[in-house]
């Protein structure tokens, strides 16, 4: 295993302390594994908090700030945070109009936000759910009952975001975040597996001509394994399976990401991006809004994942709302 | 070879293909490998043109935009732009007070833009150039005379950016680049070879316990092979061999950036930030601006730099300035 670390067990800890000294904007708890932003709880104002194992990086805490997440709160490396620690990040900021937990679908996510919102109410403080399940390559996996949440977690954070910025109530933040969540698909092609520090070694073994299609975000097999192909092939294959399960019409208008796994090159992704932009203008959809970069990884997996989210007037009027956090960041 | 890319000889290309589909604010020529903000010349503003090989990205297409570069060169990967490329980036930013060549020192960049630069004056355009060297690793290499240009240049390219979106005339932008380039050093460590699209093969062989200690951009050789060492120890590497280049002083404040070549995953960017922040501290030395993560890469190298720029009240006042590129973007 070749890494930047100290100790296996120290990792996410000592990330959240770098965390720490780079961003003044936010108040880490780094023995607790909260990230917080500064000013919160901003009173009369939704908290929005997600959270999820680590080794995703930039996500959750990258997107904690102005428009975006109050807080984030990260687990072990691809280890669900527990009820407590997602306790304390709700409480931290809640400002009396209740708290939006945005949640990736995978099982021991899902046990531990519940349980903590049950925890939340019993205190007082009001909790709405968004799942984000837009992973459409596989229906259910080792890791979860029905589709995994990827790449569309930043699209809902985004604009649930704005939406709690601009003052809309519990139910409509949660509503637009489900939306967004409804109107998005991703699929993810991996050429490597990922280590983790713990393991130390791949969590699984890949020959060199082939890679796996539909993979996971914590190197969870994916539909199959197959020759490696080209740039152009492998986008055809995420178009049209993304296009079976939740069809893109023609006039469509769409945000897409183009997203590395941790290990992919940024003028690979670029390479990438042109291939979707040219598959998606055949189709007569139009790309609105995209990103291309690594925004939801897998350490140090080399993959990409394409995310597609349907997006109308409203949808873009909050993702063009300014954003202040350390991975996204625009208008102020 | 496992990439995301079609043939190796069309990477280049599509990628600007890409780039040209991913950002409305940019004109790309894509057959003449030239990346141009679509608002140039801005008349009455000094132009500001960087350029290199590719697969340094988002080095330097990425840092083209308002408050930054007005247009990139890139060459194909790992290899000089040529003259005639350079001259016409140069020519489509020439707003009539002069332009900047932002040339990190390798000797094929060197060569080509100083040739680049005298057509331009043929044509009556005044040049200016700005060379960086910040790579404290090694004195002269296998691609340059004197020391290797690297991640400072994103530094030089912001500052030079914002003196010339304020107005500022010819040598004043030049010469607050080259303030930069002689207040920062730079130091990179790698821990796997990048492997080109056209060589199919990592550039070297590095066993699995060992690491290349002040390693270069393209894969060049550094100081000198070692057993792989702690974040921590490698930190105290890096600092040590900037301290005996380019000392710093107690109350100095600075810049830092932290930076992935390309395949190293952003937890583990974030926790060296964490050991660079504490080193420094004890120093006495404060961080007042820092950015962590991909920004001058070496392919898929997995890898890091750190670079430090001392910074005065006029370059802080220069690097908060608004600038708006796909890679760097804040106040706009």
């Amino acid at each position: 295993m070749k890494k930047f670390i100290n100790a296996p067990d120290d990792v996410v800890r000592e990330a959240l302390a770098g965390v720490a000294a780079a961003h003044a904007d936010l108040r880490v708890d780094v023995s607790n594994q909260i990230v917080v932003r500064t000013d919160a709880p901003v009173a009369g104002k939704v908290g929005l908090v997600s959270g999820g194992g680590s080794g995703h990086e930039p996500l959750h805490g990258g997107f904690v700030g102005a428009g975006m997440l109050d807080a984030a709160a990260p687990g072990e490396i691809f280890t669900s945070p527990v009820p407590d620690q997602i306790l304390a990040a709700t409480k931290a900021v809640d400002g009396g109009a209740g708290v939006v937990h945005i949640v990736k679908n995978y099982t021991g996510d899902v046990l531990n936000f519940q349980m903590a919102a049950e925890l939340a109410l019993d205190d007082g403080v009001r909790v709405e759910t968004v799942l984000v399940d837009d992973d459409v390559a596989v229906e259910n996996s080792t890791w979860t009952a029905g589709r995994r949440g990827t790449g569309a977690t930043l699209i809902v954070e985004k604009v649930a975001g704005a939406a709690a910025a601009e003052g809309q109530a519990l139910e409509a933040v949660a509503g637009v975040g489900r939306r967004i969540n409804e109107s998005s698909a991703s699929f993810a092609v991996a050429l490597t597996a990922c280590t983790t520090p713990a393991a130390g070694k791949p969590g699984f073994d890949l020959p060199d001509d082939e890679m796996e299609v539909g993979v996971g975000i914590h190197g969870e097999p994916g539909r199959r394994r197959e020759k490696l192909l080209s740039a152009k092939e492998i986008v055809r294959i995420a178009y049209d399976a993304i296009q079976s399960a939740k069809p893109l019409q023609p006039a469509d208008r769409v945000i897409v990401i183009v997203n590395g796994l941790g290990a992919t090159p940024l003028i690979e992704l670029y390479l990438l991006f042109g291939e979707v932009a040219a598959v998606l203008k055949d189709a007569g959809v139009e790309i609105v809004r995209n990103l291309v970069g690594n925004y939801v990884t897998s350490l140090d997996m080399a993959g990409m994942s394409v995310t597609v989210c349907r997006a109308d007037d409203e949808i873009l009027r909050l993702w063009d709302a300014p954003v202040r956090t350390p991975a996204l960041r625009w208008g102020t």
